[in-house]
Parts: C-alpha cells; structure tokens; sequence
C-alpha cells in the first residue's frame, strides 16, 4: 500500500469536481460523486465523513441535500485532503535502536537518547519538505489544470448527469 | 507500515557503526553489527546483501571477513539506503480514475488521460522533494552528529566490544 492512499485521490478526485460546479448545479450525495467516477461508493461516503469533520465540505439538509466544498478551492490544499484522510501518518517510524547498543549492558547512558536520533531527523525533514510540497498546490491549481485539458462541452455534461440523478431520485420519492 | 522501513532504520544505525571505525578495527559481520545493537541478526544479514547488491559496502574475505564501507561515508546518501533498501516505492500510486468518468460511457476520450493526472504530478513532486532531502543528508553528516553526542569512551568501547568477538571467532576455529 501506498503512503498516500488510495482513499485521497478518491477524495481529490471528488472534490475537484465539487469545485467545478456552476453554482447552480445540484449539491451531488457522495454515492453521486462516486458513480460518476466509477469508484465504491460505501468507501466515498466514508471519506465524506472525514472531509466533512476535517471542515473541507458541507453537507446540505433536506431532498437536495448533497456536499458542497466548504470554502473556496484556492483556501483548500492537498495538504488538508492528505491530514483529513490519512491523519497524521509518518513517513518514519523511530525504534529508538540507539540505547539499545551492547556496550551499554543493561543501563544506556542518557546521552544515548538525548534529543531527536539523527537518523529520525532527517526523515523528519523529508517529511517536512514532502508536505511542504503538498501544501503549495490547492484544489484551485489543480482544477485550472484539469479544465485545461478537457473540452468546453465536458463541465455542462457533469452538470447534465448529475440533474438526470437528481430529477431520477424526486420522481423516485415522489 | 510506515512509508520509509525499519530496514532502513537498522541499515544507517549499521552504517553508521560502519563509518565511525578506525582503520585498524576488525572489520565487522553483520551479525556482529546486530548483536551489538540488540537488533534482528537474520534481517540485518539480509539487509546487507542489499546494500552490497547496491554498491554501498563491501564484503572482505578470510577468517576475518567482515564489511567495510564501499566509498567514503561523504559519498553515501540516506537517499542511497533508502534506495537499496526499500527500492523503488512510490508515495503515491495512481489508479487513473479519470478516465472511468461515467459521462464518457465505454469509451473514454483521449484527452481524459492525457500526460500526468494532475494529482499524480502533485504527489511526484511532493516525493521529489522528500528524496532530494534524503539525498542532502550524507552519512558523514549524521556520523558527525552522532559523534558530538557520544563521549570520547564511546568508540574505543564499541571497537572493545568488536575486538573481543574477533577474538572469540578466531579461538572458536582454532
């Protein structure tokens, strides 16, 4: 398994697409999303949760009711979406293997473990410059990227599929 | 699991033993290396056929066989450990989602996988940057840091402590 989960480009791939949507389009459900994109939608709903306790998207009340992104996708960075779904997951895992040196016996000295391990230090500031990295690209840079590769007929076919969904699930209820 | 593995861990505190011997020391097994730090003895063997595999030590012949460093401890990066000990993992792997679009139907457009998906490049340059960092750092470097912690009994105990397994090995075979 990955270090970045799967469940992040799910959830970045679904959060794009609430980016862009046209005002007026409908809020889509997390099922919604995760059809559209042909990925489990038991699974999306379950990011969903996390995105919305994270503060990244809103979920509206009532018939309509679907997710919107909670703030502008220029304010939103991979980093959020990354801490959201993953947590805090290290890239390293520090065994403190230093005391354990034999010519120590039974009592390691105190210098042995004083400070960071010089080796945890340096996966730190990997780790560091990884999120760092994570954290310069918004959902705003990546939706300009995205809609500069797709042709202008694309967004308004979103827009159509997600109405058919829409307009699908009031007759159904009606 | 974390990202970066305990192999890696176990192989710099190796090298770095490695490193900080004076000329004259026996040169050291891998068991040796793992006894000494109260660590797997197995893995630590196979770790070593790893980084002799990548060209970052050497393995001496005879009674006294043991590992040396392969080039100075300037000229080995954390990046090279990383490498030869956990290879090529990728951060990130990206499944392609974009092209499953469910307003595509069964044939997805050639724009829709055109280049990099967007998120991949993000995740590729947020890992370019956590091995640039790994490759900053040298074994050198963390020797150096390691030492300013340890006493001046500290090495003359470790090359003790080293001396007098030789010296079992060599009474063990006569």
């Amino acid at each position: 398994m990955s270090h970045i989960s799967t469940g992040v480009e799910y959830a970045l791939h679904c959060l794009l697409l609430l980016a862009d949507l046209p005002p007026d389009a409908p809020e889509p459900s997390a099922r919604d999303l995760a059809e559209l994109q042909g990925i489990p939608a038991e699974y999306v709903a379950k990011l969903f949760t996390k995105l919305n306790k994270a503060g990244l998207v809103i979920a509206a009340e009532g018939v309509k009711g679907g997710f919107a992104l909670a703030r502008k996708p220029e304010r939103i960075s991979v980093r959020d979406v990354v801490d959201a779904v993953d947590g805090a997951k290290p890239l390293f895992d520090c065994r403190e293997i230093r005391s354990r040196c034999a010519v120590f016996g039974d009592s390691p000295p105190a210098w042995a473990s004083k400070g960071v391990c010089s080796i945890h230090a340096v996966m730190q500031a990997a780790e560091k410059a990884m999120r760092a990295t994570l954290e310069a690209h918004t959902l705003a840079d990546l939706a300009a990227r995205t809609a500069a590769k797709a042709p202008a007929s694309f967004a308004p076919a979103v827009v159509h599929w997600l109405d058919q969904r829409s307009a699908g699930r009031r007759a159904g209820r009606g």
